[in-house]
């Protein structure tokens, strides 16, 4: 048995799910999980369907070439296409704070996220001690102003040898390069400690102490040239008051960064993620 | 039977809530509720105290007098001294937007806020009708950008008039100038339908659905000279998704908005916020 | 121009998406939303489609026809066709609590639920001067237990009079007869002051104080012959902690009930509520 | 410097916070901490202080001796006092779900719970390797209905042997009787997967499921005899919806689990929770 993951959008047009749908019965496909959207200000159509083949010689390959040739141009349709039986190959980046670190670690070791760790890239070679105890690999490349270039290239290299499907940047906290990013087009998940776009940069807890505010939070979002700007995916929040201190909220924000970065893989990896302008669409 | 609320805040020291709760005692005070909180980053102690007295020839002036004359200066100490049985004065600032208008009538109407509301002030006729459904006085006063100082000169001598303890901005889309502000410090609330600091100005729901962010929020806060920069006093959110359009962000925002100002009124009211550098200390 | 909403629900079979919405388009009506789902567990699958039809010949009741024809028994599909241009009715049961009955008439006079409140029903006089206020008419029942039945046959007769369609029960301190129920099949909407199906019947916000729970809860839901455990449409939480009396909760969770049972009825009227065994589907 | 925690209460009199505070003063105790709730219906006074002692002589014992001298029978107050700079000692009670264990040990790792995990206890040998990855010792003690006496023996001496301060059930699906539970009164903390007084007992996700309700939560509580049914010192809630299976329940909850027990083992061992009633006061 063989399994795709289809995201597709496209302007929408009278009939759509009908024609796709049928399309993929023709192929014998049956279709096991469909979510559809119509952004009717945009007019824009979206839908993300699972589809199993049960046919000896079904190729996912082929499958995809007769996909395209038929709606890629006459439908003006973008579409990804997905083995749903993969697993994942994450690369996570990280510095010094590990909490992150562990609870994804944690999440993986318990069969909860259903991927493949196969490599820890740092700028610190202080949580190396943290991917001992899960038993995966540890690269501690440096990183200084001098030296971006080559510890970029470097830690490109090694994502390209270990196969990696997927960047998340733990609270790493160098900025990667606009040529870094510009190589992995939404595969670079980032949390940033706010409720995006209030505090973007550094501090931001310190910057919602300052200003008062009576709630905090935490966003996961794709890393694009502009930093904090990308594509939303996830956020969450909760209540701070006049009694908690700057280190209150510091300790109360992890709690947000691991959920909030968990879910924001979890989405990705199931293909539940659909970026359109510099949104997202999160399939249920 | 006569009854006091104490806000206080003063450089912390040893023994400060023993000295008042002595103070207060030998004044033969029966205190009745006592919140007190330490800010330690800053050495700031913050008090809140209410206090019954039986004594026929008590008299609050008096008190204040002495108590004013026993910390001020030795404690360095800042108070708000209030009476505690006088049904607070509001003035609503309303333009065309009702929903916040129908929801704080409703909720005095059926007793939920104990106080009076003596005025509508409005630079439309619109909502005349809903003034008029609730036998509230309402007043036209028109703005614009030649006439904006008459009008709020009239707006202050209606307000003085009516003795108005604060002024609630509900949803009222004009800008106060800082010199109307400059006469009501910590006297004007305004909702803000947005989670400051993000989306400052206007059309936040409008700039929140650009972003793609996947929760929306509403603030309340005392107007100061920098629009929509007064210190927080209550803040609260829903999530949105991809399926929620401008409107629908509009729509649950408005909930936000009602429930986000009745819980800041209720708070001012009941003098339970203390305002400090441009936060605020709400007490439970 | 005419719209229709469509709820359909069937056992889940290959291609039905495609089957209904062909239909639709044979009609020549152009679908501009739809929401499905498939519940695996239970091979059921459930729709919600909007459709507008140009054509100046087309008939509601006719397509009703047609479809029930085509679908009902070859594909033992359920379905229930509203007119969605039709403002629907309400019926508002109060008793003494007038804080969601002011909530729901703020809502509707500000424009926010676009029904017809035709009628306010109480077993007790107390809330007419409210109906007054917003110019809707009141109707005194008394009940009881020696009264109730012809209580609630006038009860029904004067909703029939009024063509009510749905039966909103604003903290009606009433219980529903089983018969009364039986004629109404889930248009009957109540709000309990609990988070179901903790602390079902009188007193919650003591039972739930007595407990010493950290978060409290409403619930509005469908009224079944069963008190308290008809299908739930919408439920919310506050959080409480030591510092709340009975008190506290009581007012914290009278917000609650607002929001959860406005939300309820805006779901319900706008037809996006299914009921399958003793739950609720809710189309986004 | 020695620091000490005290947990107190009392019947409410007046000038309580005075008295206690000058008794530190006169002991030459710095107040660093002080939060006092009085609970009006019952009349009772809760305060928690945490005091540091610079004295070289200073001892805890006979500070503790006087303060009882002073106190428990003249203000019929109760205490408990703890050496705040004690680093407090957990064991970890598990069976076959590893997620909270996999959470808890993360967080201690990173120094977030800052405690001992000298002993980790199970009734099953599957999560060894778990506690092997942290190099905490694992004791595999298992459980039947015929040796579940020896079985409890045997934990006992354990916990005695490792001067256990706390006993965390971290989804530990054995029943503790009631005579263990009369050994460790307030010191077991348990993780129920539901939103108590919801879905006691057994299979609360499926409960839930059935149910049909909006939302889910997890609750953490002190064990007492009767099942489910101890103090509740912490919850939290997640939507939920007709999309959800019951998995998807039950890998929701998993996240409420960690964080809800997480909470409360950190405001257990920062003497946080006073249990008066049936109920806890969680200080700030």
């Amino acid at each position: 048995m063989q399994k795709i993951t289809l995201l597709i959008n496209c302007p929408d047009r009278k009939g759509i799910v009908t024609t796709i749908t049928q399309f993929i019965l023709e192929k014998q496909g049956n279709i096991v999980y469909l979510d559809q959207h119509v952004d009717r200000q945009e007019s824009t159509f979206f839908m993300r369907i699972e589809t199993e083949f049960d046919q000896p010689e079904f190729s996912i390959s082929s499958f995809e070439k007769i996909f395209a040739a038929r709606f890629e141009t006459d439908y003006q349709l973008t579409y990804q296409l997905f083995d749903a039986l993969h697993k994942p190959r994450l690369a996570l980046f990280v510095s010094k704070y590990d909490h992150c670190l562990y609870d994804l670690l944690g999440r993986n070791a318990s069969g909860e996220l259903q991927v493949e760790i196969p490599l820890i890239i740092s700028n610190h070679p202080d949580l190396e001690i943290v991917a001992k105890r899960f038993d995966i690999p540890f690269k501690y490349i440096p990183v200084t102003k001098a030296t971006k270039a080559e510890a970029e290239a470097e830690q490109i290299k090694t994502i390209k040898e270990h196969n990696i499907d997927l960047i998340v940047l733990a609270r790493y906290m160098q900025i990667i390069s606009d040529d870094f990013v510009s190589k992995f087009k939404y595969q670079i998940i980032n949390i940033h400690h706010s409720f995006l776009p209030a505090f973007i940069g550094a501090k931001p807890y310190h910057a919602a102490f300052e200003r008062g505010v009576k709630i905090i939070g935490a966003t996961s979002h794709y890393v694009t040239a502009d930093l904090d700007e990308g594509p939303i995916i996830e956020q969450e929040i909760v209540r701070v008051s006049h009694v908690h201190s700057v280190q209150d909220f510091i300790l109360k924000g992890r709690d947000l960064e691991k959920v909030v970065l968990a879910r924001a893989i979890k989405a990705h990896i199931a293909h539940k993620v659909l970026v359109f302008g510099n949104k997202t669409v999160i399939f249920s």
